[in-house]
């Protein structure tokens, strides 16, 4: 299969789109944005052995997580993802097979989404399977949350239980797109994230970006049953505190809002966790039976290995 | 260098930009448009060893070609590019290097058309250099200008000589933004394409979706000196008909607007050449001496080599 076929293949499968003037099969995709002008648009590259173990996850899996993880920094903002670019790099001898699976895990999460893939470029190679998605989305009603805002006496919240994604999760998650969306029909967000990095990792970033630094409490923190099954030589909190890849939203709101979010659980599915305050000063604190201690920042540095960051 | 490292180092040289609210450095960038809200949106991967040589070509080389060929899209369909997204897969081991001069490559072609790279991913692993580049741009005055729209009778034009661009053109070239936006000052634009898969395969590509033929006028064809250079078991026109990424810009006119593109040559720099007709036959023809015969839209057929496409 040459790459006009595949193009063929895949503009018979682009039904026409809401924003997408123009899909695939020209030079570019002509896409029109509502009344709302600001875009967001987020990228992430998936590289075999590095993120995923082909023979081992298969192709629809790794299609699933590729369009997964950018649906995931669009809900981090507070977005409505729209429409999605995806380049590949196939493996020469069975790159129609792998094209297709890869394709259609992708569809059936930007499908669930509403998002179109409306472009992108096919490749083979004699290297490792390379997925690159690209995502655009609209703002939603609050704007771009962004990681800057957060303010001394919010609260820090979190959509779900964490640690432990290792055993499946990273793989198979549900972008936190509707949760972000009802979140701001329900209360004021400052600042928000998705969880890739480690949970104190990625709160560290809302800290460095706001200028102000976080108390998380030990005892609040929701533990994955993945987390508990890890524990080895890390606890199952310390799993909670640094594996990445667990793409809840963590975000910052003030007390009142967080209060009402807590007794009101606004969010269908999901049960909404106090799990901090911000403070004045930028560091990050471990509250464990009422004493704090001072942590690092410690967490999954993309790519570079579980290192310490400061 | 970890990737937190690379993103302040990113950070650092990118300047505030008019359309990027928010850059590198959050989950998504946040861009903003003019009062003219379609989009056009392109994106281009390219692999070691499938589309460049690292070693023989270098890092900087394989930036200004990754940016440049995103950039031709964009000119292509007659738009002014404004923001660039950037993913790579860097060879472990020399990371940081790489990424640098890759990073400065993309930044000479990108500054010289006012392209901000306004975000990415960066990643380390065991495979050959990867880099992935989403450009978005604006409609020119005359909206996007598709491959479909040519009618029989129109002039077919193009913006340079074409052939053996393998010898150097395919890295070093000048995608034709400029040349772009001044044509549409200067006529009505029925269709455009840029020949990256050889001349005859992209004419023909306009052919197919504006559902028409075309007759290519042989003696009037501009061929490069490196097709001549090439010229072996192929002739330095066969070099000019199917040699890919020459990333010069074939469109359609009326013959009105064609003769006096032809007389006037209001683009500096450059010599636009009166290369054929369209027709209504859908079907592609080499008039050679008066004598016109039918030919197969060959060409170089991206990531399968050089194969029949029909």
């Amino acid at each position: 299969m040459g790459e006009f076929d595949y193009i063929a293949w895949l503009r018979q499968r682009t039904a026409a789109a809401p924003g997408v003037r123009v899909g695939p099969g020209d030079d570019c995709a002509v896409l029109e944005s509502s009344a709302n002008r600001a875009w967001l648009v987020t990228t992430d590259m998936l590289l075999e052995g590095r993120h995923f173990i082909l023979a081992e996850h298969g192709p629809r899996r790794v299609g699933r997580k590729a369009m997964a993880v950018n649906l995931s920094d669009i809900a981090a903002m507070g977005g409505k993802p729209f429409a999605a670019f995806v380049s590949v790099g196939l493996p020469v001898g069975a790159a129609e097979s792998v094209g297709k699976e890869l394709y259609l895990g992708m569809r059936e999460v930007a499908d669930t989404f509403e998002t179109t893939i409306a472009g992108g470029d096919t490749n083979t190679w004699t290297g490792g399977l390379v997925v690159c998605v690209t995502v655009m989305g609209e703002p939603g009603p609050q704007g771009p949350i962004l990681r800057h805002g957060a303010k001394p006496g919010d609260w820090l919240m979190v959509t779900g239980p964490l640690g432990g994604s290792i055993l499946g999760k990273h793989l198979d998650f549900t972008p936190r797109v509707r949760e972000a969306l009802l979140l701001q029909e329900n209360a004021a967000l400052h600042a928000m994230i998705d969880v890739s990095d480690g949970l104190s990792a990625d709160v560290f970033h809302i800290c460095a970006e706001s200028r102000c630094g976080a108390v998380l409490f030990a005892e609040r923190i929701p533990i994955s049953d993945a987390a508990r099954q890890l524990a080895d030589c890390m606890t199952p909190l310390e799993h909670a505190l640094t594996d990445g890849e667990d793409f809840e939203l963590a975000f910052a709101v003030d007390d009142a809002a967080g209060e009402r979010l807590l007794r009101t659980q606004p969010i269908p599915g999901i049960t909404l966790a106090h799990i901090g305050v911000f403070v004045e000063e930028v560091a990050l604190f471990l509250e464990v039976a009422g004493t704090r201690r001072r942590i690092t920042p410690r967490g999954f540095v993309h790519d570079f290995g579980q290192v310490q960051q400061s």
